[in-house]
């Protein structure tokens, strides 16, 4: 039998990012001010280290990953690669399926990768604190651990839907000593506002986002991290499919489909860009981003200028959106409760050259039960969004005879996701099946542009 | 920098069980029945396959593991050994600390390695389901994902006080398909007679034993598992320890000194035991089992028969024990939370070849905290037990300048366990000081044997 496990050597930590921008046919559309007009690096450091500004705007295919990240990474990396065996008998289906999994790292999902380099780029840059939101609890751990390696305060404003679903999150981050806040909070202007007109509002990734960048912006010691949608973000994620091509390439396979969850878009471009690549050399593989049902930016949002948050204190960027004051339902999969999408993801899917399909609630538990009964480890919600599309691909393929190598980023581990695994045994999940017309009136408050 | 990790290949997993009676200077001492006669192997196909009664009572020095069980066990292993650089950055120690890591287990514990082949085993022997109890729930989610992977159903008697500290523990339980009571419960006649007299019992692993084994003993299709203290489970961890020896091999180095939480003791077991067999070769190397000071069998228990159980189910077996009524504080180290000890490892006590230390609850947590903020991973309170003893050496190494190879079991993590260190950190923990009159209490009850 072939092995289970495709491991690498800690030498095997890539040494550079991958940048995706380099490769794209079209150059990246750029954040405006509230002007409308473009803004430029200077902009942004009020609340971002310079080296991650560069970052964020850089067109240089690859950039060097600091020996100090490289060092830190080694605690959980490289994460394997899993060949699903059990899973593919139990389909019976002849795809191959393969799963990266993320959920090695001590914070339980692949968020780790990026909060390791901001952390240290903000300690370089003499930063005493960080600043951020969190929605399933996955970055805020990630961040949390991170600022406690590098020495760093770590303040975590958790969207309150999470801080009350999954307490245990909470726990964690206090233990890498981490400060958490349920948000929308007393902690900020924008906090207050909010609860003045709802105190029992239950929160959302964009309100949180608010609160963190309004205490970045009004404290010198103080910097903001985020932990999806930039491009430096989506940038450090590309660790995980270059350690998938090394993976691949030691058993002689080649995924002809990749399957990832896509909320804010890191957890997609680390593990597809990197085949994008390949993509551009003329490699054929087909790149799939998947999203819930209740919260479909790219599938039935408009691909426009908006708001990174709810409030409108970040620049303008083009991407899919679902509008900036777009209230997901409180599902499950917390990492995928975001109005938008990366702006790099969203212009590589308006162009054509990825894909996207959305998925309903209730199917993406069912696979992750699945999946948890036949390979053992139980997802995260979000992940489960990527084996739900996997799956069905896998049926599909059982149909046709076709012996298509699939492969999807397993993202995370549910520990902190139980209570979820319960309300949905326990027959209260649903599918929040959602009207256009929901939509349609969010996207009417679309900022106006030009 | 020396490697962070020490991997090994799907290869390297152990081809044989190591068994420890072969190295012993003496038989171990048998079962007794209830007319304080020893008992045969017979006594025991009630409630066991033959194969693992077999492994029982063997003295043979390698047991072959079956190809499908090792098959089953590539799901997760080898696990990695870590070199604890920043641990020891941050002691100070010219120590070096190393720690094998058996959370990598789906389930989060080493206890997945004696669940896959007690549940290969029964169903090769036509069982159709497995009844078992388990105490911080590590156990009852090995047996159920086992269970799973096997095709047998899985009933599981969880200690009231961890069924109440640890829903989720549940939830995973039942992801695999494992059906999950609180002990005692109104499933058996032991757990209904215990909740006549008190209605409000948090239960003890041994109630818990009792109500398994008398499910088990009343149905044909039905077979007991056991987590921990049965020479078969011991001999089914020693994988632990073999797999650290190719570890420590492959980086050149060797242990002083080798530290494990002790509770039923498989985990000392499993990775002690295959270094014995190089300590009787001539090695130097010192074996610690570390026990709460809570429930300190070793320590400041009598070396006796005894039942394994509260109500008398099990065999006698002569093992360190506080008495088969002893009840435990309701520490949050469940798993440690046993009256009694594995008979090997209390003859290895007894014997003078293997140590045992005491620690307080308090210290346990500022261990795990610290291991937390410096390697990363957040341990279950039971491997915070080896943690702390292990830095409490470290430092002492500190003292002396000795330059020491420490080693430790890290058994498990703490995902499950957070609400335990919110606990601790709101200071509502503490060290269960108990009167040496309550011990003697319990002892005075032995039962009386030829």
């Amino acid at each position: 039998m072939p092995q289970t496990k495709i491991l690498l050597d800690e030498s095997d930590i890539p040494t550079h990012w991958y940048n995706v921008v380099a490769d794209m046919p079209n150059p990246p559309t750029p954040p405006l001010g509230p002007d409308g007009k473009p803004i430029g690096p200077e902009a942004l450091t009020a609340i971002f280290p310079m080296a991650l500004i560069e970052q964020e705007v850089s067109a240089q295919r690859w950039i060097p990953i600091p020996e100090p990240v490289r060092e830190a990474l080694r605690m959980y990396r490289p994460s394997p690669l899993f060949r699903a065996h059990k899973l593919e008998a139990a389909l019976g289906t002849p795809a191959k399926i393969y799963y990266k999994y993320e959920g090695v790292s001590p914070a339980g999902s692949h968020k780790v990768n990026t909060a390791i380099p901001q952390a240290y780029y903000n300690k370089q840059a003499g930063i005493k604190r960080l600043a951020t939101e969190t929605g399933a609890g996955q970055w805020g751990s990630s961040i949390a651990l991170a600022g406690q390696m590098f020495g760093l305060e770590v303040r975590v404003f958790m969207v309150r839907v999470s801080y009350d679903q999954k307490p245990f999150r909470r726990s964690m981050m206090q233990t890498w000593g981490g400060q958490v806040f349920a948000s929308p909070s007393m902690e900020t202007n924008t906090g207050r506002a909010i609860l003045a007109k709802d105190p029992n509002n239950q929160g959302s990734l964009g309100m949180a986002i608010s609160e963190a960048v309004e205490e970045a912006a009004s404290r010198a010691d103080t910097n903001y991290a985020l932990g999806s949608v930039l491009n430096h973000v989506l940038l450090h994620q590309t660790i995980i499919g270059q350690e998938a091509q090394k993976q691949f390439a030691k058993v002689g396979d080649y995924p002809d489909m990749i399957f990832a969850p896509c909320g804010g878009g890191s957890n997609f471009g680390g593990v597809a860009f990197p085949f994008f690549a390949d993509k551009a050399a003329g490699k054929n593989v087909r790149l799939v981003a998947v999203e819930p049902t209740s919260c479909p930016s790219l599938t039935k949002g408009t691909y426009a200028y908006d708001f990174g948050d709810t409030a409108g204190f970040t620049p303008l960027m083009k991407m899919y959106t679902l509008g900036h004051d777009f209230m997901p339902p409180g599902i499950h999969a917390g990492g995928l409760r975001y109005h938008g999408d990366s702006p790099l993801v969203s212009q590589l899917y308006h162009e054509g050259l990825i894909e996207a399909v959305s998925v309903a609630q209730l199917a993406t538990f069912a696979a992750g039960v699945q999946f948890a009964r036949t390979e053992g480890i139980i997802p995260a919600p979000e992940s489960n969004h990527a084996i739900s599309a996997c799956i069905d691909e896998a049926l599909r393929c059982k149909e046709s005879g076709e012996a298509k190598t699939l492969f999807f980023n397993l993202s995370g581990h549910g520990h902190f996701d139980m209570a979820s695994y319960d309300k949905y045994f326990a027959g209260e999940l649903d599918d929040f099946h959602y009207p256009d017309s929901a939509i349609q009136a969010s996207l009417a408050n679309l900022p106006k542009v030009g």
